[in-house]
């Protein structure tokens, strides 16, 4: 390509990035104004119209399958990759299941009278213009849109490029869905472009865009993190404990610890290292250890835990201890009590989710005041770590942020409060 | 000065910083977990230690002041810079106030039972370290660590460099209080040189702080949020409106209008554009000019507005539309009625607090809706946007951003919540 075609396909590019901005801008004040049953039938037309054209989506997402597989990408990213009937499926009830949630929009709370007399309350808004930053799943597509659009929010989505032609297909259908419903055409968009400039370009436009949201590996994540001059809303990684305090009781914590960790492996609330108080480790190491046997898990842990089995526990190194393995192994330290655990978790952990099993009311309390994480947890296993099981009813990821929003995100976390004041002539003195 | 020497200097600063980061993280992480009753007596010695260092303080002040009137610096900087004993009671009240206030810290709200038998509720929890640049008023010093220190936070504080004495000399009343109630003495750190690289090297050290929050001019915060890569909490200016629609009460108008404007004219939630719907503005418009002019009031008018006295109400350009006067000064537009208020005020305005005075129900409703203010009011003077008046019991800003906090920023402001999770041994299935 010469570098004149370049500079002007540049140039197209900052002119569709700008349209597009500009596009989100609008639609995102009539969306913020938007009826609760107005976004629900945009909601369940797209719904109605991705259970039409079926057949169309499938071909546009083998057309993406092929070319991955000419590629040789992963197996497990052609896994994420490739939608099937089910897929879709899910993607209708989704979509279905968000429109019957509690729109949160215009939500009033705390309307107290003040002693001048006027009532001063907190109305629930949305942010404006979302952008999503995702990487192969074209599933995504839909999730992000739906919660964008029921938390009345435009979005600017950006999949991954191997999924482009899925995410145009499912684009389409959203696109049709939102002008059957007579609501704003632009309130999703999806860049229909691979080029990596597009992304650069996003993270600039904070006149357009109120809040980024990348989901995805850690490495697209830091980066959008470094790079964004607008407000990232980010999950880096998951590096979860459960401690067994001497005060445990042993069922339980063999029960939780065991749960934490073999659910599920890849998932980003499962339990990476285990610390258990010396004082109990004879009753819980030899059985979690044929347990974890048992399941498959490599086990690698510190000297004193060594002890218990220095065949099937490896020994763990300082890395171990800041690892998300995402895979069935497990580190394990025992540890002197309460304030060398806490002292690890705050030091080594991801300040995603850490759980105590103790019986002990003051160590309880001291745990989950202490333990600086997005979900600190007492006798339950850290996978209950979801937006679903904390009754979000939807989640667009885990926040490891601090700031606004903390832990599973769901329709709340893509609003903001503003207050509202009602009076009735008064005046300030 | 010589390269030689300049190099130097930059690496003392450029430990100094560091040092300074590393020990605001040690006393948050104490501070984090401090009882509500340690607090407070910190809160409360350093207002003992003020009352007793008053000749030591006003000493150090008038050493500002001197260099402050060599170097000519305005009526209004010197009047801001110079401490009195009144102010110097104002700091004391002001510390016994904020000692006085609950503390969000570890309140737990929302603890409900999940269908899966866990029980889910989001604690209250410091920001970590906050880190607060401010302009030439000393008692800001007082302010911002009493409301840091409350909240749970560890502050690093930056004055203007005129202030330097005074604020030194107040730091080490703070300094000394806090080593009386034995809490971390690093809890509050005032950064003790004037050079400006400081500024740039605080908004840099994103492991060590976690929010930045400008207070003071347009400019500051502008190029505070363009260089800093941490997080800030800003207020940019105070554009606010009210419209007085035609189903609006005359007389509540007329009292509402005027106490907007005439309250106080240097504040950010002063009026400083009116609208007036067309229908109504023969009946308003003829006794607020008469209000304004006997207030001394310099008006600016639309064309249509200019109708009603050419002589005492200049003609308003669109920039007049854009302005935060802070003085006595207003812009009047006559509206066609709601639609193009809004349109004006979301427009026009800078998202602080507007107002509608409207007897209609639809109006009203709408306009709280559609209104894209941190504050948005119905029948109330803009005057009341505070803090204080919101029942907050302290302010450390208004934030006219969206994430995170908007509006009035108290002790809430300064905190996030994490999620906590209650259970008896429940593991997820």
């Amino acid at each position: 390509m010469s570098v004149a075609l370049q500079n002007e396909s540049i140039t197209d590019l900052d002119r569709y990035m700008v349209d597009l901005g500009h596009a989100a801008r609008a639609a995102a004040a009539e969306l913020a104004y938007a009826k609760p049953q107005h976004k629900n039938r945009a909601l369940l037309a797209i719904a109605a119209i991705l259970d039409q054209r079926r057949d169309f989506i499938l071909q546009e997402n083998s057309k993406d399958l092929e070319a991955a597989s000419k590629n040789r990408i992963s197996d497990a990213m052609l896994e994420r990759l490739e939608l099937s009937p089910a897929r879709i499926d899910a993607m209708i009830e989704g979509l279905q299941q968000v429109a019957s949630l509690s729109d949160p929009v215009g939500e009033i709370s705390e309307l107290r009278y003040r002693p001048s007399g006027i009532q001063v309350g907190k109305m629930r808004v949305p942010l404006g213009v979302i952008g999503i930053i995702y990487e192969s799943r074209p599933n995504v597509t839909i999730d992000a849109a739906a919660l964008c659009l029921k938390s009345g929010n435009a979005s600017i989505l950006r999949g991954g490029k191997e999924a482009l032609h899925s995410n145009q297909a499912i684009y389409q259908c959203i696109h049709q869905g939102l002008k059957q419903a007579d609501l704003a055409e632009h309130a999703v968009q999806v860049i229909n472009t691979t080029d990596r400039e597009a992304v650069s370009q996003m993270l600039k436009m904070h006149d357009c865009i109120d809040v980024i949201i990348p989901r995805g590996g850690k490495s697209l994540i830091e980066r959008i993190a470094g790079e964004s001059i607008i407000p990232v809303i980010k999950h880096l990684d998951g590096v979860c404990h459960v401690y067994i305090d001497d005060q445990a009781d042993r069922q339980k914590a063999l029960d939780i610890a065991v749960n934490a960790k073999t659910r599920r492996y890849g998932v980003c609330n499962a339990m990476e290292t285990l610390l258990v108080a010396e004082a109990i480790a004879d009753q819980i190491m030899p059985e979690f250890i044929e347990r974890m046997s048992a399941a498959g898990v490599e086990l690698r842990g510190c000297e004193r835990c060594q002890k218990y089995d220095n065949v099937r526990i490896n020994s763990a190194t300082e890395e171990d201890w800041v690892t998300e393995y995402l895979a069935p192994i497990l580190s394990i330290r025992i540890v002197d009590g309460l304030a060398q655990a806490i002292e690890h978790i705050n030091g080594y952990g991801s300040h995603h989710t850490d759980a105590i099993v103790s019986e002990d009311y003051s160590r309880t309390r001291e745990f989950t005041r202490r333990v600086d994480s997005s979900s600190v947890m007492v006798n339950a296993s850290t996978g209950f770590a979801d937006g679903f099981e904390y009754g979000l009813g939807a989640e667009i990821g885990i926040s490891t942020d601090k700031l606004h929003a903390r832990g599973p995100v769901g329709l709340e976390g893509l609003t903001s409060q503003k207050y509202v004041v009602f009076g009735d002539g008064n005046v300030r003195s």
